[in-house]
């Protein structure tokens, strides 16, 4: 099919892997009649066939950039789903020649928000609007309906909002997707769903690693146990897959479980790395996300922990968890144990990421809605959860809840599951098996919910050697005292503070 | 004084805050004749006096850059002691135009070692050398004796060599400063320096906490014990001056020490955060590291940390500590057991730091040498401490030593020490006071020394979802699983794992 054919296509996506194709079909299938590209000529092929396959999808193939915009019905809304950085422009360059004031360009890829935002400022210089979509839910997702986190132009969703709210996976409340915001806002919130979901990927793992190394339960067991949690407060699509895992047996090397071969080092991409700095940038401490961060990375020395491993075990260490051998485990108590810890570690970790949002919308002016946020996560994506019902709710209660574990509802369960929670860290760490994430929630959560820190102590340090001053508990005004001559010189040391404002 | 004078200075500084009055007097004293400036006439006028009141050092004091920089002996050297950032271009802009091919610009502030190198760049083309050098120490290092880590030109260093080898904190085995390499260098590891000082004063708040919540110790008690440990393996400045602080009566409530009418609020400047980035950046884990900034962001949250405290209480928590309460605690054990989990602690946080140094070392080619690096930090610097020469030896023994946890002596060190580690994080998690330094620092050090991890699971999980393929323990190669469609269909399930490279 040519441009001149007589219909115009309703929508256009660009960039056909496997995400691209399948977010394609999905909206062909909603009877959404939709142009693809791709430089590539042979994924236009693989797409067009796809779509005949299924039962003569409208979906038309092109082969130019020209041909391909001038196919769709104006105002143009085109779909870019390339790999984020240099690809994008390169794509955003071919077809925007050919596109007209009022036409839209909508970036479906993990893209950094300062690139988005850049760009939306480029297009807005030619008359196009710009979308930066965050797409989560994988190729199954893209398929069969992903969670969808258009941030930008206003007009540009508006443009496509029935499309989406039709593509989009469906839950009891609505489509999950949303207009997420102006600018990046669309990016951002994609970026920090990616790390709640490697803080969420990594809290399992060690909830698998503590009933494995100190329970010594079995593949099959673990296939039940995480099949029964999928029917209570952890029901989500992470804990289901896992027990679908366990249950793979291994074809190559005859028996057993394939999880069990499959090596111990993890990839990752730029989306956790970048919550991490962003965390950072505005000073929101995400210890959870970044453990899970800093798990990767030491996956990944896979050789220099096995040297580790046997230079400490030959300095007298002691294997992991061999401290407890011997010791009577209580099963079926530890398995409640880990439960609740998974649960009460998870709830900090979205604290986390809700409050990265939260900074992030202040500084940009972006007012995000935390709880619509939760809600669109409900389906679709990788972090999909009954669970986020819960924090939608909470932030309906309270649009500005400081932190999800002050929400009622909220403090009562990490209440309820504190003692368990306490349990399984404080066993992990005298087995000597680490248990990073859920170690970080819990020390993020008795920080946060201490009245006094012992910050009093380091502010005192810093004003000693740098006259950084300090405040007062019971007097306003800012203070600097010469601790050491006073410590030093007489007995008993008097502080002479002295005000400074 | 005026650039008529007949003598010509060594070296110039402009910038007469505190750190650069303190810096230019060190110079002077050490018999250097220098020139200073700065753009407020008053604080020239201040340091001159300084200078005439200390015995008439050799210190001119200029109210013109051009005066200033003609005052000073060719090929020239000037010290910039400014806030980072655009004072420092402000700065370069106001002097460098009087400067000629040759001279040198030697940064001393704590400046993104990014922002170096461009000025760096930008100086070559007017052909003028650069150095970027990280002055640490604070006021009091400043004037005594600081540690200085110049990177940038080799030439520029050399020409100052004589004055900064005086004027550097003196050691066992020699000055506090070294050629630390090209480019940012010097800014960089100026930067994971102070990384490492947030988490060196992190850990030892977290000490002061349980010794006083779990332990009930008093201020006078906590002094003597500082005082103790500051004789054995945690020798440092920071443990030194930590025991004067609990010294320390308040004057202006009238009783009690003065560390207890301080805020829990703790500040801080931007290399601390730079540190955090820069370690995602390089995919290095730096959660001690983290930790520390982690606790000051929540420092901040004061209020919030009192409503959440009221509001988790309300709901039954029980208050940091009361769980404890009428369990006998034996304090001799206590006090040996925090001493012990601090070093550990440390010990990991330094290997983060130094890995982190490693890891930008050989991004940029910088060829950083980490042993003598550990070398400059014994003396001057607010981290100095005894354990560096210990670090220094152990990168002797080892130049590529991949951790500093698998050097034998502090393997040997790590397990002698942690049982009483564990017991310490372990009654700090039952008890609901956050160690959250200490933590990260155990979950470092485990998951470090794991042969096997449960990464395991994260790479099946994202096999599952995104296709991302999986290498295997037995054999080669890189493979892909369609984990769900077998773990449903058939019993038993089958890989069908396929081979994609």
């Amino acid at each position: 099919m040519d441009a001149s054919a007589l219909a115009l296509s309703q929508i256009g996506l660009a960039g056909l892997a496997v995400m691209g194709q399948n977010l394609a079909l999905n909206i062909a299938e909603k009877g959404f009649p939709i142009s693809v590209y791709n430089r590539t000529s042979s994924k236009v092929d693989e797409t067009v066939s796809r779509a005949q396959q299924e039962g003569g999808l409208p979906l038309a193939g092109h082969y130019s950039p020209r041909d391909f915009v001038l196919s769709i019905k104006r105002p143009r809304s085109i779909v870019i789903l390339v790999k984020a950085g240099a690809p994008v422009d390169q794509t955003i360059s071919a077809l925007s020649q050919f596109m007209e004031p009022g036409d839209a360009i909508i970036d479906g890829g993990n893209e950094w928000y300062e690139n988005t935002e850049r760009r939306m400022e480029e297009a807005d210089q030619r008359g196009l609007l710009y979308l930066g979509m965050g797409v989560s839910g994988g190729e199954e997702g893209a398929r069969r309906g992903p969670s969808l986190m258009p941030g930008g132009s206003y007009q540009a969703y508006e443009n496509v909002r029935d499309i989406v709210q039709k593509v989009a996976a469906q839950v009891d409340d609505g489509p999950c997707v949303t207009y997420v915001g102006p600018g990046g806002s669309g990016n951002f919130v994609k970026m920090v769903h990616n790390g709640i979901e490697y803080g969420d990927m990594q809290l399992i793992s060690e909830a698998y690693d503590v009933l494995k190394t100190v329970g010594g339960l079995s593949n099959s067991e673990l296939a039940d146990i995480f099949s029964e949690w999928n029917r209570g407060e952890l029901e989500s699509f992470l804990i289901e897959i896992t027990a679908d895992i366990f249950k793979v047996k291994d074809d190559l090397a005859g028996e057993g479980e394939l999880v069990d071969k499959i090596l111990d080092k993890t990839g990752m991409k730029g989306t956790g790395k970048w919550t991490v700095q962003q965390a950072a940038e505005l000073s929101i401490a995400a210890p959870t996300i970044a453990a899970s961060l800093d798990c990767r990375y030491l996956s990944g020395l896979k050789e220099e922990r096995e040297n580790a491993s046997r230079v400490l075990e030959d300095a007298g260490i002691g294997r992991p968890g061999e401290v407890l051998l011997g010791r009577s485990v209580d099963k079926k108590r530890l398995i409640d144990d880990v439960r609740q810890a998974l649960y009460a570690s998870k709830i900090c970790s979205y604290a986390q990421g809700m409050n990265l949002l939260r900074a992030k919308s202040v500084e940009k002016a972006w007012d995000l809605n935390l709880g619509e946020l939760a809600r669109i996560w409900k389906g679709g994506c990788i972090i999909r959860a009954v669970f986020l019902d819960r924090i939608k709710k909470a932030y309906e209660r309270n649009r500005e809840l400081p932190n999800l574990v002050v929400d009622p509802e909220f403090a009562r369960e990490m209440v309820q599951r504190q003692a368990a929670w306490r349990r399984v860290v404080g066993l992990a760490i005298e087995a000597g098996i680490s248990t990073p994430g859920m170690c970080a929630s819990l020390a993020y959560f008795d920080t946060y919910r201490r009245a006094r820190l012992p910050a009093n102590l380091v502010q005192a340090q810093r004003d000693l050697f740098g006259a950084h001053t300090y405040e007062r508990v019971d007097r306003s005004g800012s203070f600097h005292t010469e601790w050491t001559k006073i410590a030093r010189q007489s007995k008993p040391g008097k502080s002479f503070g002295s005000c400074l404002s």
